[in-house]
């Protein structure tokens, strides 16, 4: 098992997503090129494709061919691209640096900024549709997995958690709402994204059920280590300000609960995310050292 | 025909639309408050229901019942809401008043309107979907009115639109490029609306190709109206100031083409949406009146 070679695993499915995105999303030259422009600019200037990689990892894990989902899974990092563009808008974290580049605003101004982000979210959408006709996945399942993603990222969801975000700011909060905030901001659209992939995998209810576990559990820990990051990590491994959490007055778990606390529940959500895949094969294989991976990730 | 009670039908209608928009939307209540507050804001601050409107029109004039999509019309409209919400931004339109109340960043600020068109927009998606199990449309057909709806409101649709007319601010334009601008703005949500309710009242092929021409035609004449409006209406009937496009150097069609050929072309356009609808019987009145009402309103 720990023969598996997650590198190039990840490296091969980073790449596939990239591809398909690139013929996804309008052409930069495609009219107003400006708004394509930046939609491009943000998506392609790096990332790790994680939820894409993950809707395809549960797809594999429950049997399904994850070539399958590949388009659908490109619709998840549309919305997070979306979601990184307006969080770092003025109005709101301010950053004017995103993964490695100058941010969106910062390069098309505000206006734009807004509209690709808007354009992002729409196109998800879009492109969960798109060939709705010659997919082979049946309808029920689509508007299933639509559902479930327009839910996770929604104002009880991802919009809500950067609400409390921002509102939380300069202040002390207590760890349940810190732990609204990740769940919320990062947690639903992880565990959106291995379950539709679980979905049109034609996964079962008990294994959706257990994926759900895994999604959870790695969401959180998902979070807990950016916090970790925040304090320990190196501007140039991140591609963003290190301490930034910290100079925002912004919560994190090392703040509230202390490293070694962090740390502690950091593997604590690493153990569940490995029960909660008990009783699935080898296919599973890589979803267990993706849990790995993000618990152990330096950047 | 021409005792068709229109304004009973709007007015009924209109009702109809707001209760089912007060009960899909997440009370104001629901944590967090504040996002939730400014989402309903903006949608319960006036608004004609137009969208919503013309879908259940459309429904009714082929033959569907108009009350089964009630629910996918409402989505219609949260998506107009967050568009105005968002174009009113400081860094976009800089509006302060909208629906004839204060625009949402002048009472939430503008991290929270940003959010709340955000919310409002994913809402739409959750809303199309939501119930998906005991819906009395076919999944294909829900999946077709998710696919047009979002392509009529991406950036090729009312983003770019939007991204245009923000480019072309203190520009002279040509009339093509005014007509890209009041197309996809306006027109491509309007006509979407219409197939919306079109498709899922089980329209044909020829039907549903009509009432894209009818959708088409009132998109246009609608702005055009409006930028009539702009210039000879009052900001009281308005509900947001008059001459407040020739301020912020905006093209109009009057300015462009000058009064008289604007109302030539409304009043062309009115006639394009009747022919639209020959070969409908008595159940397209509605949209009949509502075209006409279109080019005839004074706010």
């Amino acid at each position: 098992m720990g023969l598996f070679d997650i590198k190039g695993y990840l490296q091969e499915n980073k790449q596939l997503i990239d591809e398909a995105l690139d013929g996804l999303l309008p052409a930069q030259d495609v009219f107003p090129p400006q708004v394509h422009k930046a939609m491009r600019h943000c998506l392609f200037a790096g990332g790790k494709r994680l939820r894409p990689i993950l809707a395809c990892a549960a797809c594999r894990a429950v049997g399904g061919d994850p070539g399958v989902v590949v388009q659908e899974a490109c619709a998840l990092e549309l919305i997070h691209t979306y979601s990184l563009i307006h969080d770092d808008l003025p109005a709101m974290d301010d950053d004017d640096y995103r993964r490695g580049c100058l941010s969106t605003h910062k390069v098309f101004g505000e206006a734009i900024a807004i509209l690709a982000g808007d354009g992002l979210l729409t196109e998800a959408f879009a492109v969960l549709t798109r060939g709705f006709r010659n997919t082979p996945h049946a309808p029920e399942k689509l508007l299933e997995v639509i559902h479930l993603v327009a839910e996770a990222c929604g104002s009880r969801g991802l919009i809500g958690g950067q609400v409390v975000d921002l509102e939380s700011e300069q202040k002390v909060i207590e760890k349940d709402l810190l732990e609204y905030i990740h769940n919320n901001k990062t947690g639903k659209l992880l565990t959106a994204s291995v379950l539709l992939g679980a979905l049109l995998g034609g996964a079962d209810r008990d294994k959706t059920g257990r994926l759900e576990q895994y999604g959870r559990a790695i969401g959180l820990a998902f979070q807990i280590t950016d916090d970790i990051l925040d304090i320990l990590g190196s501007t140039e491994e991140l591609g963003k300000k290190v301490g930034s959490d910290l100079d925002k007055g912004k919560a994190t778990y090392p703040g509230i609960m202390g490293m070694d606390a962090s740390k502690k529940m950091q593997q604590k959500l690493y153990e569940d995310a490995c029960s909660a895949l008990e009783g699935f094969d080898e296919k599973a294989e890589p979803l267990r050292a993706i849990a790995k991976l993000i618990v152990e990730r330096t950047k």
